[in-house]
């Protein structure tokens, strides 16, 4: 798919259309297995991840994700877990006292399991295979963890939809570089710069559509008032912050 | 440094010390410009990068990292943070009304900067340079902002130490992947499986040694008592969980 290693990187783009080939497990399991030397706080490997290939178990998990095509058309869902669950039984075993059921500690569970999904995510693309992370998993982590049985200091935060492309991939628009680096120290963004790095993504066909589609006046009133808007965002805060504590991370 | 690509995944590792060849900043931009490319929520890019280069300006970010030897020998400290201040921005000016102080939004954030994180650690890597994420950003995100100037809906939560390497790259050994990977659902560990996952790495040498210099029965006790310990864990959870709704993350 990626001939070039150059070529890959501006080039990669998400997939959702996937075909009918199957995945071979021995792949996914060597993809994992060199994922897994992604750095990981203090060499604790703090995640797990379940893959879901059977139909019926991945029929299970669509709702949770609000079948999404993406996710219907995989043949396989990766849920990557912060996971502190196996280091704390570690540790049990070999006298020490466990202390990992706080807010630091998800924090790093979190940002290990989000180094492992993404290196991940680049060798499987690298590999010809095809990924989108489905952002519901931190929506609906409840219903996830209920099904995947997800034990106590365990928290799904990350699914990736995974097979072979049906359709062409699409590099995806990106803000220029300079959009996002700040030398020395922060320089919030003038009107201005947003004009410079905002209208070339809103005069983008596909985003003219979305606006008119969605009878709106400005492409970002489709990420506040649809997308992303503040009534799901403070309901499904309410529920993830709970469940993360329910999971055992507290104080 | 990693001539064949398909080497380099199992055969990475962090840098902690550093040569002082100056890295160039268009080199910098350029790995940046490529790492944008990583799958991000919604295309939101909720990040920014504060790069410190100068050295006084180093010198004052050190105390947040405990001068750790790879922070005070790195040409560069990359400061990742997460970012809903710039598209809050781009709602404002574009007659939306923006509604992402929130505890979903906040994680959206840290997600999309976590993956730009480890493409850049990827790519910087196979560039030649190299990179050792420090965990002491969100222990002391209040004196990160601060000093890097960080406005309302920022929070810097990765920190990469960069330069060319003066050491010899080490892999880091992993526990074998089928430690981390699930089937279907999840099956908590059991002891005999915990001996078999971790016994090779605590007949490591240089772990052998850990439990030695500091007079403890095992490795877990090193974590459980020193490097990740309850006092610790649990006051800088309290710091941080305060800091995320300071900065805006409130509901």
């Amino acid at each position: 798919m990626y001939m070039d290693i150059d070529e890959y990187w501006k080039n990669r783009g998400t997939v959702r259309c996937f075909s009918d080939k199957p995945v071979d497990m021995n792949l996914i399991y060597d993809l994992l297995d060199k994922a897994a030397h992604a750095p990981t706080t203090g060499n604790m490997q703090l995640y797990s991840v379940i893959v879901t290939s059977d139909s019926e178990n991945k029929k299970r998990l669509l709702p949770a994700h609000f079948s999404q095509p993406a996710a219907v058309g995989a043949p396989l869902l990766l849920t990557f877990c912060a996971d502190y669950n196996r280091f704390t039984k570690w540790c049990l075993d070999r006298k020490a006292e466990p202390c990992y059921g706080n807010f630091q500690s998800f924090i790093a569970a979190l940002l290990d399991t989000a180094l492992l999904a993404q290196q991940f995510n680049t060798l499987a693309e690298l590999s010809g295979l095809g990924c989108c992370y489905l952002g519901t998993t931190t929506y609906n982590a409840p219903q996830i963890a209920e099904i995947l049985k997800l034990p106590e200091l365990t928290v799904p935060v990350i699914t990736l939809a995974v097979g072979y492309p049906a359709c062409q991939v699409k590099p995806a628009d990106r803000i220029p570089v300079k959009g996002f680096i700040h030398n020395e120290e922060y320089r919030p963004v003038t009107s201005g710069e947003i004009d410079e790095f905002y209208i070339p993504k809103e005069n983008l066909e596909e985003n003219i559509g979305f606006v008119r589609e969605n009878g709106k006046e400005t492409l970002a009133q489709v990420f506040t008032d649809i997308r992303y808007n503040k009534k799901n965002n403070e309901y499904f805060s309410k529920i993830f912050e709970d469940f993360i504590r329910h999971q055992g991370f507290k104080s």
